[in-house]
């Protein structure tokens, strides 16, 4: 594939600045790409593997030239970075941030942008539960939904660009309103996340099953809670924090039908559970057909190992 | 591996038994292994796919001559099937099950056991999402717990007995007592379904969010909750039912600490949110040292493919 920038700076080397790094990389999208990270290790360890080509401790730094500036930080310190690299911007240059949040990035980068820069905010539906520079692979985006959401006046030229560099690596692009993606993600992402992280609160808090127990036993269920309570305690802090109406919206929704679910349990209300139970079924049919996931059983995981 | 049981009688054909079957066949662990399911259809599948030597619509009829009979049935209906085999059983037979709920299950099938038989109540902390004589597979036991909950007076050959058939199909086991298993589960399983078929159903309700969207942008969290809820909706219904107490108890626990961080999330208490989310995190990797998951990210599921 031929290039689609002359030089992209990621701000910020986690999961998906260094699954974007692999994946411009191996399809040459890009002529250099330069990154910055906060923390001494992580820019070491993004040279050590040859993550990017340059790595600046300073964004205003990194961003210099680059006709493509990725803000992958964590959504709280979004606006902060913009101060600082906002007098550096090259003219002309595209904007971007991959923040799982939209309004809240909207209002605190937009304020800093300069006139002759292009913010587009998008968020990649992408990510496992590890973080750092070292957990990015190229394939990370491939068959998963980048969405956009462009503010009035976005010059489509520009917008038409990032979105054939996010395709380029696989990902499918839609565009949507910044309060409507928000409240899908409170849907889809930001509130299933809460939950799990509760449910194994619960399980490490309860004295009378041992801490040992809760590990041996990790039934189907709990077990898939914990991969995703074990995501990234900064991302989602800022999540939660910056999505709040919608997430504190959605919570509510969970809380009604949970205390009706549990009152068909004290009442002993079996056909209502039934029923229940075989309307979710079909959600989980429907995101197999769409390709969203896979139909092997059990995500098709390896059976752990077992000593003979 | 050399024979175990002469006959094994499996009273209900589905995940569990149909996984026992080829497990006990691939290993030589029977002489004969029987089945009698309700359905005429799943009676047809299991002869037709080779599952079990002889097949009976009459559950009475498939466990005469066995000296082990698998009760693999819905909890709700273990007593009722019991009542049905009592007279029809061999003395000196084991009769077990593999039901979610053990303290239900003693009192529902202990009442109806003769006196000759041994009735050793046991529950597989194994499954997957799928259903029915085609879902089993011969792996599905290795390095997973056979929990199981003796009575007092149990006769010890009885109970060896049983275990070294389980760890030759590549489990390990323990001992509980009924109601602490029962605790021990409404934690790693009992609610964490109950929370995931209540987020998805969430998520189906919401006339805001589209149910196209929904399954569109399902992202890693209520992707992963939605397996969960495809779960067999008789079977979980009867969990329910039949671990009440327990559940309702955990759900409580659950419901207040999310009330904790839901005021945190309205409070904008980022301390508390980070300091919790780290907690949890540990967690996770205890159960990847203890051999229970992957450490492969997102499971190390496969990558949907996408049309080019």
């Amino acid at each position: 594939m031929s290039q689609i920038y002359e030089k992209v700076a990621l701000i910020g080397l986690g999961l998906i600045a260094s699954s974007m790094a692999r994946a411009i990389r191996a399809k040459g999208l890009a002529g250099e790409i330069v990154g910055h990270a906060r923390s001494a290790e992580t820019r070491a360890t993004a040279l050590e593997i040859g993550l990017v080509d340059a790595v600046y401790e300073r964004a205003a730094e990194a961003v210099q030239g680059a006709d493509l500036v990725v803000l992958c930080v964590p959504v709280g310190v979004m606006g902060k970075i913009t101060e600082e690299i906002a007098p550096h911007l090259a003219p002309g240059a595209t904007v971007t941030d991959v923040g799982s949040v939209k309004r809240a990035v909207i209002d605190a980068v937009g304020p800093h942008m300069p006139e002759a820069v292009h913010f587009i905010p998008g968020h990649p539906l992408a990510g496992t539960e590890q973080s750092g520079p070292r957990a990015g692979f190229a394939t990370l985006f491939v068959n998963r939904w980048w969405l956009f959401t462009p503010l009035e006046g976005t010059d489509p030229a520009a917008l038409t660009r990032v979105k054939s560099l996010v395709e380029a690596m696989g990902a499918n692009t839609d565009e949507m309103a910044p309060d409507h993606h928000d409240l899908v993600l409170a849907v889809v992402s930001h509130t299933p996340h809460l939950i799990a992280y509760t449910m194994v609160g619960v399980a490490d808090h309860l004295r009378r099953v041992t801490h040992e127990e809760v590990i041996k036993y990790s039934a189907t269920g709990f077990r898939d809670f914990t991969r995703i309570a074990a995501s990234d305690p900064v991302m989602w802090r800022d999540v939660f924090l910056t999505n709040k109406e919608a997430t504190l919206d959605i919570l509510g929704r969970f809380t009604e039908e949970l205390f009706m679910l549990q009152r068909a349990i004290r009442m002993g209300d079996g056909e209502m559970l039934h029923d229940y139970f075989t309307r979710t079924r079909a959600i989980r049919r429907g995101i197999i057909e769409a390709g969203q996931d896979t139909d092997a059983p059990d995500f098709g995981r390896a059976v752990p190992k077992k000593d003979e």
